[in-house]
């Protein structure tokens, strides 16, 4: 499948998907034709999680319902070997810091390096989640911390499920 | 004029274009259909630069004769206001360092708050030009150094001829 | 005067006060039963500021007006020499980015090394004013963007007519 | 309990007290009428720290005898709520790093959504215990290494015995 | 043994090396009359590293064979104590990014408090190779990918290998 | 000259030196057979510095007449060739913070461009130093600030005399 640049792909753990997740996606969907949200699904990382990927692909499916282009797909190859399997060209993440920049710097060269076909482009995070972080929510939920306001309403009734287990 | 998600800007003072410049334009020319170099060319900076707002233009232009689907604009507005009315939703800037990421993130949100239909999309430099910038080039032109391996071939001859004058 | 810790110092140029200065002073007000907001009057800076350092106070002052327990005073000043003068033992700041966090570090360890006896807090910024300074204010004002959203109405208003000059 | 602006806590895991910990606490204590050391008390991490909580409380009552206005408490709550619970309007934290501030940032921005009535406030490491920390510390201890003049003398003796066990 | 400026340690886990390492030991390698490399072999992370002690040591000769005046021992004690034991006056590392430049300084402070007669002196990693780390070559073989450029072929064979287990 | 291991230059504008600059001159003494001190003299810069260069190098030389084997030069031509020049093989610089970081890394990859044969090490400014520069001395001597523990005796008194003027 030949990459095109009207289709990009948005990976994460999405463990579970945040308003900032949100964010960068929605505006993702107003830069191309086609978003292919890419749950990553190692096995080496099987039962770490606090979602299931299925169930993280429904969370995100259930929030992104509204953007008519985008859809979730898990995946377990490289990352530039699913974007290609999926006719992308590019790969869009969101920035929040000085860290995040660090790592994607790091993570881009290696990808590069795998498959110069494939872009990788970074949307900053809006000011009002640059603090969100799936850890960060999940270990607010732990205590009890009301969440509403920084997930979507799903997954803030999913996380107090979870976390009765 | 509606914005198109097929058109992006690469904004600069290009002062003079480097290889690292190059680079992130020849890459944003592949992932969308039309880029637009936009040079900044204030008032308040006349007479600042080493090169004139023509020169800077001629020089990015014929550094991009091979790519079809890029040309060179000079502007003296807001750069939202440059991307918009040129159809343009995406702004396309390279990210070299920290200090780069910490000034674009600022920029990123003012220009939001000014412009939200106007997105920002960062590419990362590529690591053989990620020590470039165009001040640092000057410097070492100044000194006499050799800078061929470092921006286009007419560039090295207009710095040669800039400095002797 | 003995330097009470009743009592905090709020040091800037403040050229002009923007929305993420204010945030910072009201939530300073809340810690401490006074605080002097400190107007930086450095001689060698006479005539580079857009605003004398009176315009400067009539619109802190004016801004602050709410704030029973807010005053504005200038000084030319090494600023603990100003803290203490006013009996202060703590200057508080707003810290915003890393390259903030960074001279702000070194120019906390330089004043106490010069006054042991007053101490620096820091406030992180409000996401929502993390992008704001007053050069950035001043650099979009003017190229004639709308700045209401970012700064207190009077100052929008002095803006106007500053660069109408 | 209303919140008040004379009371701070100073909230770490304290695994265990470092000079750099005591000098933070010592200054704060300075700008507050009265400060509580909280140590996190986490089930999750019980058996994971190297001292229990009752240990490190002990070792911080120790090192923080000649200070009128402090004490130590453990807390399992979110944090702000151990504030409010104490009457605390003011966190209190020390900055010794980037990766610090970028960490701080994040849960400033959390916190504050959820208790926008308690607010952090940071004092910057004192340049000679900015290096510092309970994991180096130990670390250290565990090659033999003489750690007298980085932590206070129970604690250095503490180390021995509990690495000996 | 008297710390002589002639020698200095290059330690590190090396698990496996890349040729980021490689190109730092070769760069160093001219700087000094006599290079070790230490190789950390803590009991603690037995059977926590990808390639043993043994394995990593052979792996490090072998790529530097060609480099007369280098060669590798283990250690299990304090870095200081591994290059005075040695007879060296200089710690050399890389330095890859900004995370990496915080942890050193830290350990830096740790190191000269420790050992004042020590010194630790920085080298910049090359652009081409400031993306690698042995973390990341592990996750990329884990996936398949080709890692032929940013190892030294034996490790690259080595990997497979060893992934294949 | 054939450039040897055994030399070192350590470069800087030191208008004036600081104590900071002195613990790097001195720690890099220990680790070289020869130091030369690079004193930057840039046509462009006459008269933007305090202190002339004359001056600048005589202050050096007093500071450093303790140190047997570290001598003293002017250079106007690029720093790698002024360092080919004396036969050094290697460049020493001192690192204090992120920002030193970054523009190090800058100047190192063009300088291993233009000289491969020419290498940089960096030492990390002890703590006690590590907030100190020529600029802020310069700016707290102006308020009339004691600078007596950050530079050596005879710049401080200098700097009370040029200051007067």
């Amino acid at each position: 499948m030949t990459p095109s640049n009207r289709i990009a792909v948005c990976p994460g753990s999405y463990d579970p998907i945040t308003n900032g997740h949100l964010d960068v996606i929605a505006r993702a969907a107003r830069l191309f034709d086609e978003i292919i949200v890419g749950v990553v699904n190692l096995p080496i990382r099987k039962g770490k999680t606090l979602f299931t990927v299925e169930e993280r692909i429904e969370l995100i499916a259930d929030a992104t319902a509204h953007l008519d282009n985008v859809r979730t797909e898990p995946f377990d190859v490289l990352l530039v070997e699913f974007a290609r399997a999926n006719g992308a060209r590019t790969i869009i993440k969101g920035l929040r810091a000085i860290s995040d920049f660090e790592y994607e710097f790091e993570m881009n060269q290696l990808n590069r390096k795998l498959a110069p076909d494939i872009e990788s482009a970074y949307l900053m995070a809006s000011p009002e989640y640059s603090f969100l972080s799936s850890t960060g929510i999940k270990e607010m939920a732990t205590f009890g911390a009301n969440v509403a306001d920084l997930v979507p309403a799903k997954v803030a009734q999913r996380l107090k499920e979870a976390l009765a287990r």
